[in-house]
């Protein structure tokens, strides 16, 4: 870990190239809004990669100095990719090697000298193998990874932008509905449960445990990928709850396992009437079991893309985490770093105060930060009160978009122009 | 259709009790919150009913006079039903005598002069039969019917408060959603599925509708209950739109049907590998065509009942006709009116305008209101020019609620302190 260094260089030769990878968040623009409007301060070209790795593959470069400040600036409240984003893994040096190569041709043909990549374990790990290959390949570019993820699953990091707006979502919108289900007991639904994303890790899942804060708040249950599931467990918790509440509401990760390793999604499709093959889920599947054994009435839902793209929910702390980044890692490549992310260290739980330090990215590259044992409960349906003094924090402050007259957010759609292609070209 | 009447009368005798029927929305409390806040304005009483009808039958009575002034105000940006809903339809007078004449019975012994019925088509019907009741049993109760319902399927009434911030909700997280869609569809998901509510009326379908503009934007399909579902059309549409847009977004109402009359989702139930039946759902069961006709990688949401209770998205406009209505049912009571409900009257499109009228509910009780025909495209795809002149209007405003320095909104949980009973037990 080194301090935020300062940057001296000004006009700098080369073009910084900026890329987006694997799933979006609400607050990634955020980020790449402030990769640009720092590189323009310094004078530096930005271009962004269209669709992540492979526009620098195909040689489809966006030239950002086209696009007028306010456009970037409402870059900072707008959902998705703005440049595209993609779920593409390169392989090992000798098994990618036309690939890399060819990263080094489109450099070289356009006088990259920076490149930031902004993603998760994978796009750190590309990046780290990026930031080898300039020397390897008499070319100097520097690799700077930008961290982001919903899934909050980067090593180092104190958490990764992204993550608190859709921990935001989460808790907020089950708030809601369990005041829903609370008013209609009486008569109707008794169990609901809301399906949430994080397929190996239980930040997301442990975050609807904001929702609430007595015992008998929801949620009731949260379950966890970290811990195995057990039916009977989970029903007869469920059962109980009914039993003192009135009703039970559940938070269910996505990526929950049988103790055989099946995935419970997966374990509970079926075929329908068509021998088609029913798309699983974890919240039907469960919803499914309370009512064929416990005989009680129950919804489910299912937020999939609307919790990672809720721009309009975001947390402040997770906008402004998003933008530190951003700022840092450009910062970082202008100090001639290379093959280091920017991260967030948290140096106070209350007050919360937090500082961006630099990480090497192989300290990152490839490993997966799980939810720790200490903040599940003992009974494993619960967040303990370390995991709400760690997750607290980052659903703080709201950071609403604008909102046009008609009632909409005014998102903003690039223009996105084309870099001139100077190669010919490549089957990425 | 009447104006709306002067109110004279001031610290009348007698009491007033006010219920909350049928599904909740994120705005019924706000209506709520305008008749306690103007009973409370002329001294008047007001009870409220535990669990809507329920309350009333098994004397379960809620003295809303003892909740602090604050209390009753943050009603207003709180969702769900603050006093308990349910579902429970009284059936005709000679069927459910019994049940009639314990309510009489109920507010006899409470003096209870007006009850005040919050709720659709159903609770319009209660409401009517009960204004009949008490002439029939010599006791003097004034019944009004107060409108609610997400659906929007009321008759007479323009719109129908619970609408307007469902359709905000919906468009805004379609059109999030669809920047997500829109970064990725490159290498990762090409249609995504979007489920929502409406039954048998497709209006919340129609609000997704508002999410884009141009032909291209999302979403690129609208799948509307009143028309049959036409698989292969369907199909053809997603594909052609694929081709052209380079991915699909739909928005389906949960209610869409096959010629046969049977629903989508249930005809896509099947049997998981346990033997259990698998919850259906219109959203999986698309996606799950789309992925084995057209091999195209899909996603799918079902926000289920996090729609009706998006309470940090309500719109401004819905929000002021639910206070609205609730004022104008405490008006219609206190100047002797029975039998009725206030509805909303749209008196101007460009600039949107609107009042409160008076309509008799036996104009209101049992009818639905269904999409008309000129509010769907030709092609049964999509919403016309006329449909968005209807349903612009009633998303505009944002009315957030107040958030705590922890991140989430402030809602309330009332005391709820019970009216002292006086008669014996009755088996509601």
């Amino acid at each position: 870990m080194h301090a935020t260094p300062k940057t001296t260089a000004s006009n700098p030769a080369g073009k910084l190239l900026y890329a987006q990878s694997g799933g979006v968040t609400a607050v990634i623009n955020a980020t790449a809004a402030a990769v640009i409007e720092t590189c323009r301060r310094h004078k530096l070209t930005a271009y962004a990669a269209r669709n992540g790795i492979l526009g620098a593959l195909r040689e489809d470069l966006i030239d950002t100095t086209r696009e007028p400040s306010a456009a970037i600036r409402a870059l900072a409240h707008t959902p998705g990719g703005a440049f595209g984003s993609c779920r593409v893994k390169l392989k090992s040096l000798d098994e990618d090697r036309a690939r890399y190569e060819r990263l080094i041709e489109v450099f070289r043909a356009h006088d990259i000298r920076w490149f930031l990549y902004n993603g998760g374990n994978d796009s750190a790990d590309t990046a780290l193998k990026l930031s080898k290959l300039g020397k390897a390949m008499d070319y100097d570019v520097r690799c700077i990874g930008v961290p982001k993820t919903v899934d909050n699953d980067l090593a180092v990091t104190d958490c990764c932008p992204g993550f608190g707006s859709v921990a935001k979502y989460t808790a907020v919108s089950l708030r809601e509905c369990a005041l829903d289900v609370v008013s209609m007991m009486d008569t109707s639904t008794k169990v609901f449960v809301m399906e949430v994303m994080g397929r190996h890790a239980g930040w997301i899942a442990a975050s609807a445990g904001l929702a609430g804060e007595g015992r008998d708040d929801a949620p009731h249950v949260i379950l966890f990928p970290e811990l195995v599931f057990d039916t009977g467990a989970f029903l007869q918790r469920v059962k109980e709850t009914v039993a003192r509440v009135g009703c039970c509401v559940v938070a269910a990760s996505e990526g929950i396992k049988y103790a055989d390793g099946r995935f419970v999604a997966d374990a509970h499709a079926g075929t329908d009437a068509f021998g088609h093959t029913q798309l699983g889920g974890v919240a039907p599947a469960l919803a499914g079991m309370v009512r064929d054994q416990l005989k009680l009435k129950t919804h489910w839902a299912m937020p999939d893309y609307l919790q990672r793209s809720a721009r309009h929910i975001a947390s402040k702390t997770d906008l402004e985490q998003a933008q530190a980044v951003g700022k840092a890692a450009v910062e970082y490549a202008l100090a001639g770093r290379n093959a280091v992310m920017p991260v967030i260290k948290r140096t106070s739980d209350s007050p919360y105060r937090w500082k961006i330090e630099m990480a090497k990215l192989d300290q990152v590259a490839n490993r997966e930060k799980k939810l720790p044992r200490s903040f599940i409960a003992k009974d494993g349906f619960h967040i303990t009160a370390s995991a709400r003094k760690y997750l607290a924090p980052l659903i703080r402050g709201e950071a609403p978009p604008p909102y046009g007259k008609g009632g909409l957010p005014k998102y903003v759609t690039l223009e996105n122009a084309a870099v001139k292609k100077k190669l010919p070209a490549f089957a990425a």
